[in-house]
């Protein structure tokens, strides 16, 4: 495979075209931004964590019937993935209450809700990323009907599995944001990253009562280093993929 | 029927006990508010022609099998209502782009909608009235699902003969916000109001090709005089009613 133009540099990954045109490369950088990028800074090592975790996550998903776009890892911050032409949506599924959803309501971090909650966004940095019905997804022809209830579950599916995964690994699964696509010939498919930046992840194994942010809420909240807690994420991640027999390289 | 003590006194509305526990007595206010009561006024006639236009639009409505809690109205502001435990909910539909919509999603008012949008709001002064999902309604237990699925069906059924009701009378339904309860007895119910402060109301015998307002948006944006306005749905309401020989009593 062969690594040609670069098609796309957004705020944490870069995208280039390959000899497939259904094949995309993609580098992780090391850029951590919050706030709509209004908070940025280079932390040396994530880019190639954030890989490792993604592609770790995306095999233990397709253990579990979950496809993705993810094809291979080729080296510390780079992988291979389907190319997808993506829907410009955030589609977010919450466990418990916590960051924008919590402050929305008037309601505790970590209070537990009666259901998993799927919100979506438009991924648009000018409007500020709006909240979005269903309804106004398909009235604004960014999804159709059948593509957004084919979305909605497969991020319900994506929950189911992602915690079974993190609950293996004492990590409680709050919530997380992944995107979705549509591959050249029409399959709608997991695509993006699923990475510490992109869940709210908080430690079980620590008994202090207090919360143990293993995800980009350090950093959001200038609560302490990234870089520990997502090796610690990657270190529990590849222990419970070896243990079901997927071969990880580092 | 007697009315009792005060229950409540809201922006637009008195509410008052009456001898009978299931059976409220509510007296339309002059006050008009806008952009969650930051803008207030009192608009001399405005209590009188809402409880005409809503008495009227629940009569219309009823005529077309859309229940309410609307019993029957007694004087120039005063209607009695059947007692309801509301839903914290403010639920809007909207047939065409316009307000906050357009302005969330950058497009321009009037831009038709594919589909009619359902949306809901938390009926939160405090907390602004945060947009919700279903699913978020469902969590936080502001609603059953079973309950969701009733106040949804019921709020596309009031926007189909809404849309009847006001096409008949060439007035362009463009978004509406109602409210729903439950009767003591458990039925969920249309409950408030519904009227041109719930309503945008676009003339369509205006021909100038801007947009003639014929609802709250000329107090919220100081476009005019509202009192015509509300005067003209009336007036078209009313003869709509008698032509399908529904008793109308000033
Ligand atoms: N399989 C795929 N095919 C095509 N594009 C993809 C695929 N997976 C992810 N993308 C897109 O790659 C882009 C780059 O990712 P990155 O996370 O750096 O962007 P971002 O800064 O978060 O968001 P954006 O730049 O889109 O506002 C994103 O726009 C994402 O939607
Ligand atoms: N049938 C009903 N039974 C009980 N309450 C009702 C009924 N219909 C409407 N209400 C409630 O009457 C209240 C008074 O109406 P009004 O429109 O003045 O209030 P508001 O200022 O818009 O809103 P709120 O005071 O609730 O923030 C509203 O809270 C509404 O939910
Ligand atoms: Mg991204
Ligand atoms: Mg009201």
């Amino acid at each position: 495979m062969e690594k040609l133009e670069k098609l796309y540099e957004g705020k944490a990954k870069k995208l280039y075209a390959t000899d497939d045109p259904d094949i995309l490369w993609v580098d992780y950088m090391n850029q951590a931004t919050a706030g709509n990028g209004e908070k940025k800074a280079q932390i040396e090592g994530k880019g190639s964590l954030n890989n490792h975790i993604t592609s770790v996550i995306f095999d233990l998903l397709k253990a579990r019937g979950v496809d993705s776009h993810f094809v291979e890892k080729l080296s510390d911050t780079e992988q291979l993935v389907r190319k997808m032409d993506m829907f410009p949506l955030e589609i977010i599924m919450r466990n418990t209450a916590a960051g924008s959803f919590a402050k929305r309501y008037g309601v505790e971090e970590g209070t537990p809700l009666k259901k998993p909650i799927l919100e979506f966004c438009v991924k648009s940095d000018a409007l500020g990323d709006p909240f979005i019905t269903e309804d106004g997804v398909v009235a604004l022809g960014l999804a159709s009907e059948e593509e957004m209830a084919e979305i909605s579950k497969q991020a319900r599916a994506v929950n189911a599995a992602l915690l079974d995964i993190f609950s293996k690994i004492d990590v409680k699964l709050v919530d997380f944001k992944i995107e979705e696509g549509k591959t050249s010939d029409g399959a709608i498919l997991l695509a993006d990253e699923i990475t510490p930046d992109t869940c709210r992840l908080w430690d079980t194994k620590d008994e202090s009562g207090k919360i143990e942010h293993l995800d980009k809420d350090l950093f959001r909240r200038d609560l302490g280093n990234i870089i520990p807690a997502y090796e610690e994420i990657y270190g529990r991640l590849k222990s419970l993929a070896e243990s079901e027999g997927i071969a990880v390289d580092d």
